[in-house]
């Protein structure tokens, strides 16, 4: 396998993260949080970054041919932790496991624009040795993808299956389209070609909250040691509602009183559904930066994968057998528009399936519906590896 | 008639009103805005208000008996200005129309609370002469409507049809469940007997986001010569996407590029719908006062048709016929829960019937779908005003 330990450019590990300690590669099969650094990147819609940083972790071992890569892509706050316990898929990565990484070599980085060890808004920029803040250029789904692409080809991936829900099922996509060359399959989840103007409301709602919020100074909250904890909270609340459903909430809550002690001043009874938004409002604010919300909900809103050429175009150029999977209950992404997205890439000949998952549990069901999704995705990937050869 | 210029207790006309020229019973048919003041009112949950003004309209003429009156009832931001060129139902109500005035004698109030000229957290409280703000008791649907009682048997109606949408519609049920003895029919649009949780959520939301503007000062803010409207705005902005729906949406504003200037720093493209937005939340923070936002929404969580006695208790009092009316694109109260409403008022031996707009308008479509409201409203109210003589 490539030597993954020796970075592009150079390496800054980040006090938060744990040292990878050297080892051989027979003892690598869970690593830890791995921190590479690359040269210029040229933005999408102009701009560019001197050097980019992605934080990112593997499991399993790239086999010679470099062709058994399969890149896990995560949502919006999500970050490299998708594997072993506690991690957002732990349920699926792992020796037998759908991620089978007795087979596989599972890779999953921080986005470009996060804030979770890989370069994002609240990263120094080194041309001023201060946070970017809102000088960070605006970032598109493929900017996060030609940075996954520096990954992936310094870790000596030559053939990969690109996989994930929501702005990742964006980024599966992206890759399926726009890098045929290194993608062997793709399985974007929960995710269209581009968002409906009712979600890029949701996230439009979510980033004035933000920037209404005194505490935000024009993104300078980290130069003004300051922070803009109300209006994150309130954004974290609005993608909340989004990822449940209907179903799910009356479920969950019904109109049950809170259960948790109240976090703010209210006034009339509170709601069991009120205090669970408080309870994820204060616990995002805990650990993202404000900017890298703005700046990934906008390019949440930027997707487009017929930009520049129209879907006809960039879908007839996908190669790799790509599974779509809806989510039965997903008012973000509708099971319909997932369709006939699928219907789409088979009227251009693409080798395209559609796969639902039935749950009441809404957009987030990709994080929780551990059974069904092994289900689907187990043979889907055995196929990928088994396929490893061909390509 | 009733003379409904003498008032019940005092009249207080605001400067903002236009005050009603005397003339004669024969003139009257759309009466300006009027105010009156009534008494002591105690409030379901505690507190007690001890004056409060109602402002209303009325259009038509009460017939000896008082056996004509159709109440109609608005939605959250809305006022007394329901007929007429610019009225919010100005095509449903006038001679000839849906609510015909030749026959109807229609009268409009602004709910208690709100801010168009009815007592509401705005209103300075007699007891100190300074704005009530936060300290107005917690307010119910059922406060409304025991509110527009008062105003109702001032004017000398002695039956009435209800009729309104969304927290209009709420209002509609309660006076069915409650006030069976005045109600000779009601029409709830755009309602269930409870808002669900993700209807809380919403509202929440929008809630959080005006307590959490620095100009909200714990609801202080006439005091401290402010505005939150930077709040305001955001919670309208969270409203307006609730009363579209993803159809709606696609179908006027899709992907394109804004085509208002833009009212906010941004970054990157601006949608149309994000300006549709911004525009809505501007136009509402010059009409609207954000605690009275806050008071109605809470207002809207906490109604439950069954509360104290349960849903089957107190739906078994509903005497009148009644009609409910879904909207096939509503995703904030769903036509199959305004269904399964009906189906139990059936089970339960009311006299109740549902008709659905086929609309993409989502819950707003009782604001818009005039032809097919007439057509369905227009038999109903005639048969109501056909039996006036029967109760």
């Amino acid at each position: 396998m490539a030597n993954h330990h020796a970075p592009a450019h150079s390496t800054r590990r980040r006090p938060a993260l744990r040292v990878l300690a050297p080892t051989t590669d027979e003892a690598i099969v869970a690593s830890p949080v791995q921190t590479v650094t690359f040269g210029p990147l040229e933005m999408e819609l102009g701009g560019r970054l001197e050097e980019f940083t992605l934080a990112f972790q593997t499991w399993g071992r790239l086999n010679d041919a470099g062709a058994n890569a399969v890149l896990v892509l995560h949502a919006l706050t999500g970050d490299s932790a998708a594997g072993g316990p506690g991690g957002w898929w732990g349920p699926l990565i792992g020796p037998g496991l759908a991620l089978d990484t007795d087979d596989a070599f599972v890779i999953s980085a921080n986005v470009l624009g996060g804030c979770q060890g890989s370069t994002g808004p609240a990263s120094n920029d080194p041309l001023t040795g201060r946070p970017y803040a809102m000088r960070f250029p605006l970032l598109t789904i493929g900017d996060m993808v030609n940075a996954q692409r520096r990954l992936v080809e310094h870790l000596g991936v030559t053939r990969l299956l690109a996989i994930g829900g929501s702005i990742g099922g964006f980024q599966a996509l992206e890759w399926a389209a726009r890098h045929p060359d290194l993608v062997g399959a793709a399985v974007p989840i929960a995710a269209t070609g581009a968002l409906d103007p009712q979600g890029i409301a949701m996230n439009e709602i979510g980033r004035r909250a933000i920037m209404a919020d005194p505490n935000w100074r024009g993104g300078a909250y980290q130069a003004e040691g300051v922070f803009p904890a109300d209006g994150l909270a309130i954004a974290r609340m609005v993608g909340m509602v989004t990822y449940h459903s209907k179903e799910s909430m009356a479920l969950r809550f019904g109109r049950n009183p809170a259960t948790r002690p109240t976090l703010h001043p209210g006034f009339g009874s509170t709601y069991d559904v009120e205090g669970y938004l408080h309870y994820h409002g204060a616990a995002l604010v805990r650990r993202f930066d404000p900017n890298s919300y703005l700046y990934l909900t906008r390019a949440m809103d930027l997707y487009d994968v017929g930009r520049n050429g129209g879907s006809d175009h960039w879908l007839s150029r996908i190669t790799a057998p790509t599974l779509l999977v809806g989510i039965r209950s997903d008012w973000l992404f509708l099971p319909g528009d997932i369709q006939a997205l699928t219907g789409q890439l088979l009227a251009l000949g693409c080798d395209a399936r559609y796969a639902e998952l039935d749950s009441p549990h809404g957009h987030d069901a990709f994080l929780k519906e551990w059974d069904q999704l092994t289900a689907i995705l187990e043979p889907w990937i055995a196929q990928f590896l088994a396929d490893r050869h061909q390509s």
